[in-house]
């Protein structure tokens, strides 16, 4: 580590050497595109900056304020920076998208920029005039289908070619501007946090497209959910706050504090749910989240929760009043429901390759498949989120809305098998056409489709119940008793809830942080039981049927990011010395000995090879490892000694031996060496090799077999290991 | 590690050699009392154990029913039979305590064992004949102080008396059967899931001792409280199941992830939170904290509270109802106030020792001061539960309890001075008292005492901002505007709440978990902006004035306990040679050679050093490192053999060597070898040292210098030395 090296040389006995030629090598802390960090590196040279932050504030009392007030308050003004940003930001995607969404349908025409809601603002009481739908119609309630044949196709063909265009344009922001603006960005993310590099993902033009695209997108009507995508826009916020202040720019370790507290802030926007956020961010997507990062990310979380509420005039966030008896014979139902949606999300893989040809077209195909069906059923022509909200409601108690109403009728109606059917159609189709949406060229995310597919799915099967108990109170005794007499003593809407647990919780694997999202968005504490026991239940299901990964951690492998998970076991016993690279017969290590280097040959050697860096040996004979050299470090060293004109056959003194006679004069390249590499024996059984990665963040590790070394091995080695050990 | 030395010995080559005396050495996973358990091989024994269940279940289906029922269930089972017990034994501490506290006011003459609230079940309406207060008062509202002198006289006396007995008799409980029951347990509950073995303090004695101490020390009407000793029951109850089960009886490690859940269910019955309970568990108990167990920490707390509400007839876990406008700028004037608390708890200290004579004797002398002072005072003659719940109450809404209608009638009687007066000498009182009472030698808790001191001086802030309201809301259109026109629009019960979450947050330092926990408690997400707000406050003054540790860590560390923290950050710049065994000058490493070991030899080895182990080097002048010796596998190793009688000039192998001829015979030792022992280079720095041991557990880690072994460094030389260097 460059840092520790340059410490070594200042306390270094042979500094006034005069036989050695100095350089003045900086360090330079940008990594490469698809690098991996060196968690190792970045966090000692925090610990250096703190120790000198230290060692000023001790010396005087400005020292004391400029550390006080001006280093240990940056993460927390950063924080509340990135919460207000992000609430702003999710608060405007909510006023647009709703806006666009609302166009499909009619227009405001005392001003076309206003939506429905603010269009009516005034005339809220009575029938709104001016609002109008594409049909004519001009009352909320009425079903389209009641207007006449002509403006009833008219109303079709407006909210097909409209949600098609808006598609569209979605998708070309994306290809044009911003790739990285595609999906959820949730694996993306989690990749990043774990500690690899991928420039401008989360950059200021992908946080406009990215934002822009999903308006549109979520607008346009196809089956896709706002919620992950808003992780990401969190993260992008994230980034570029942490970019103002010195201590976060220069240290992606640091900076990776910030983006895990503002994926806290994202869920916690998303669904209004602070501390699931915070749950969030810890179990799904945060790698290294230390409990300072918690009580940021809290903090964070809240403050964006506040500011969308302040900010969000339509509050589209309210959360659902529940209460009623329970009943639970559902889990069996909504297992093998889940089961299904599981094995269709596989199939959702061939879609996911990230370039296409034609991928505009086919998202207009998708887009025109869907919108063609969602507009002749009252249940899907609203959007996703109201028909969540539909479902979870309770009918019969308190004013119906606009969105409860059909439900509440169509229940009410005595239709039951006409319901049940309807639903369950609806559920089926929006669980085929996410299998679709999920993986396009456009921002979108899988949570809001799994849970309306499953709060579907659910309130079906709560209607079921509801009518066996309402059967049977009048002649079974054990009824009656659950009941305390009452008729109507089910509430469909519990099980949507549960259904809608159920379904995310297996698609993502989400556990704790689902159930407490769950409990903050229905905002009762009693229903909590039966949430967990359907979570718990889907995730064995699915651990049991597909592996332990959840959806975003298929798509990492699926995109072959370099991310080592901290959660699966390592359960082979494989030794370090039979993982390591070379492995007998491959091609042989290429080390740097400690004498005999010149500019030159350690310009050949760079040249050779494409290695990382070289481990420094004693000599050929005695393979004791006296550090390692970045390639990195090493090829700016080179260029510096180059451009100063010195010497090619100058000899490079990379380690002062005590008491060798300096016979030569050397370059000092001593700021390049790590002096202190990890090391680990032959024999070190891979599941404490693989502990070391994790847990501590090394980037590699020589291995050494009764003191010589013998072999190298990276992250990226490991992860081509475990991969193969796991086939 | 035993466990990967006899691996390895299956799978040398020279296993059938005939001049090689083999010797059935078993393995034994008992630690002794007061060592450091060592993880990385609990862990990889776990590991064997699960590859040898996995292969057997894919060899045949019986193995694959037996795995999955056999195995992967038992976690569940554990923790679902520690939190129903867990419920259960809240629910009868919450019953037994409430008939004890009532006990110190009167008796009911039908039944002596009931409490007040049973007693009077029937007769709830009206007066209540068959309970009889020791003043002869009749009714519950009355004061005692209206009746006359002598009843009053002898009132006081049964208050003080058999406060003091039973006081008295839950010292001598302690004292004489269980003296780990004293104190919260939470420090030593710490220092144990941290890795540290201390025999008996989760035994089955302590649990019992422990509820029925606690039940006469919360009783008896000292300053404490209940809910820390709740977390120390449920560990007692998580070790004594987990006794129950191969699986985790004969793993330490494994067995921690359900102490951890214990943990959790604890403060979920302690504040009926479980989510609260998950988060203290993570932030503020554990130490290794997967997210496996996290999950199951969740199922734990939820079963656990759950029973409670079933089990507890009382119901006196209510959470409070609040809601009304909010007006705070109470941070400042709560901050000061925990200033002064966070100096008096560090006077506390001398107190703690955990042997003293007369100790029982002081505890009455202590009881005595409280009761005394209690009795006259309505405020204080509450219980301090029931204080906290009348502190954050809210008068005038809904009707009045027994408890909330004293200082409601206070409040309302227009005596401002009076009231406020009457509170602070309360919240005075409870802190001189508490800083005495805890860390007396009986079971007891610091959040009670520290959220009632925190609430009643939140409450005096509240009446005094009220005050200033009413003032002004006639004159000043600022205040008419925040409270929309009402004059009664502060809740002082808003200010207890935040006053108790500073207080407590001050003296423990929780921040996320305290947050989550009053969020829980008061059921209302509207007041957590300011809760975490005087968190955060309390928790940075705390930070600047007396160190990063709470009170739990400062226990810890007074009682000099093997706790190495994962929160504090290392900031020194020692490399690993400048804090290992030996420092130049010291005694001499003492080391077994691969060649030339007799069991003598060992045995004398043994005799002379008490060190815990020994590294195997290849010979004095070549000291490469060939792996580690524990000093208990090597004495078993030579206690077998000397009882088989083997010859004591008899030459030991440690590690075959391939290709040299055995010209002597061997009695084989290899299963004693660590093959594996982790190294570090001399030049690593601290920093890094310190992280392998925090993350990845190890006890020991060998240090090299070029190659060749210069030193150890183990768990407690790291601690002694991040002790040295902190001071």
């Amino acid at each position: 580590m460059a840092s520790r090296g340059l410490l070594d040389e200042h306390n270094s006995d042979s500094d006034d050497d005069d036989s050695l030629i100095g350089l003045e090598i900086l360090q330079e802390n940008r990594y490469e595109d698809f690098a991996t960090i060196d968690w190792l590196r970045d966090t000692s040279a925090e610990r250096v900056r703190q120790r000198h932050l230290h060692s000023q504030a001790q010396s005087s009392a400005l020292g004391w304020i400029s550390k006080t007030l001006g280093d240990s308050w940056q993460g927390w003004l950063v924080v509340w920076l990135v919460g207000i940003c992000t609430g702003i930001f999710a608060a405007a995607i909510d006023i647009v998208t709703d806006w666009i969404s609302g166009l499909k349908l009619g227009v405001c025409t005392s001003a076309f920029w206003l939506n429905n809601t603010l269009c009516c603002w005034t005339s809220r009481e009575d029938n709104c005039e001016t609002w109008v739908y594409w049909t004519g119609v001009v009352d909320t309630d009425t079903d389209p289908s009641d207007a006449s044949a002509g403006a009833f196709i008219f109303g079709y063909l407006m909210y097909v070619a409209l949600g098609v265009l808006f598609a569209f344009y979605s998708a070309l922001l994306v290809k044009s501007y911003a790739p990285y603006a595609r999906g959820s960005g949730i694996p993306e993310v989690k990749t990043i946090l774990s500690g690899f590099i991928i420039r401008r993902f989360l950059g200021g033009s992908t946080l406009v497209i990215k934002s822009l695209g999903l308006c549109l997108a979520v607008g346009s009507g196809l089956s896709l959910g706002k919620e992950g995508p808003l992780v990401h826009v969190a993260c992008c916020i994230g980034n570029i706050f942490s970019r103002l202040f010195y201590k976060y720019r220069t240290n992606e370790a640091k900076k990776r504090e910030i983006m895990s507290a503002a994926a806290a802030a994202g869920v916690g926007v998303a669904f209004g749910a602070p501390i699931g956020g915070v749950l969030f961010s810890l179990e799904e997507v945060s790698y290294y989240f230390p409990h300072k990062t918690m009580w940021r990310s809290f903090f964070c979380a809240l403050t964006a929760a506040g500011t969308l509420k302040v900010w969000n005039i339509l509050h589209t966030h309210t959360s659902t009043e529940l209460g009623a008896e329970f009943v639970c014979p559902c889990s069996v139902l909504i297992l093998f429901y889940y089961l299904l949606y599981i094995l269709l999300l596989s199939c959702n893989y061939p879609s996911c390759k990230p370039t296409q040809p034609h991928i505009v077209s086919i998202v207009c195909v998708v887009a025109l498949i869907t919108l063609l069906f969602r507009y002749p059923s009252a249940v899907l022509r609203m959007t996703t989120s109201e028909l969540i909200h539909t479902l979870f409601a309770e009918c019969g108690s308190g004013p119906l809305t606009d969105t409860t109403s059909y439900l509440c009728t169509l229940e009410a109606s005595g239709h039951f098998m006409h319901t049940c059917f309807v639903l369950m159609a609806a559920s089926a189709f929006t669980l085929c056409v996410t299998v679709f949406t999920f993986g396009m060229p456009v921002p979108a995310g899988i949570f809001i489709p799994s849970m309306a597919a499953g709060a579907t799915i659910g309130r079906v099967l709560g209607i079921v119940v509801n009518q066996m108990v309402q059967n049977r109170t009048a002649t079974s005794s054990f009824f009656l008793d659950v009941c305390h007499g009452e008729t109507q003593c089910i509430t469909p809407g519990i099980y949507a809830v549960v259904g809608a647990a159920a379904v995310l919780g297996g698609v993502t694997r989400m556990t704790v942080s689902l159930v407490v999202i769950m409990f903050e968005l229905t905002g009762s504490v009693d229903f909590i039981i039966p949430i967990m026991l359907s979570c718990l239940t889907s995730k064995w299901t699915a651990d049991l049927l597909g592996g332990i990964d959840g959806i975003y951690d298929q798509h990492i492998r699926l995109r072959n990011y370099p991310f080592l998970d901290g959660k699966a076991d390592y359960k082979h016993d494989y030794t370090a010395q039979q993982c390591m690279q070379p492995q007998p017969g491959g091609e042989a290590l290429s080390v740097i000995t400690s004498h005999n280097n010149t500019i030159e040959s350690l310009d050949d050697l760079l040249e050779k090879t494409s290695f990382a860096g070289f481990p420094l040996i004693q000599s050929n004979e005695r393979r004791v490892v006296m550090g390692y050299i970045a390639r990195r470090e090493l090829r700016r060293a080179l260029d510096l000694a180059q451009s100063k004109g010195i010497d090619s056959h100058m000899r490079v003194m990379f380690k002062a031996t005590p008491g060798v006679p300096t016979t030569h004069s050397f370059v000092d390249f001593r700021s390049c060496l790590d002096t202190g590499p990890i090391q680990v024996a032959g024999s070190t059984p891979m599941e404490i090799v693989v502990d070391m990665f994790r847990k501590i963040g090394i980037r590699y590790t020589l291995v050494t077999i009764e003191g010589n070394l013998a072999g190298i091995m990276t992250k990226k080695d490991l992860l081509k290991h475990m991969e193969s050990v796991d086939t």
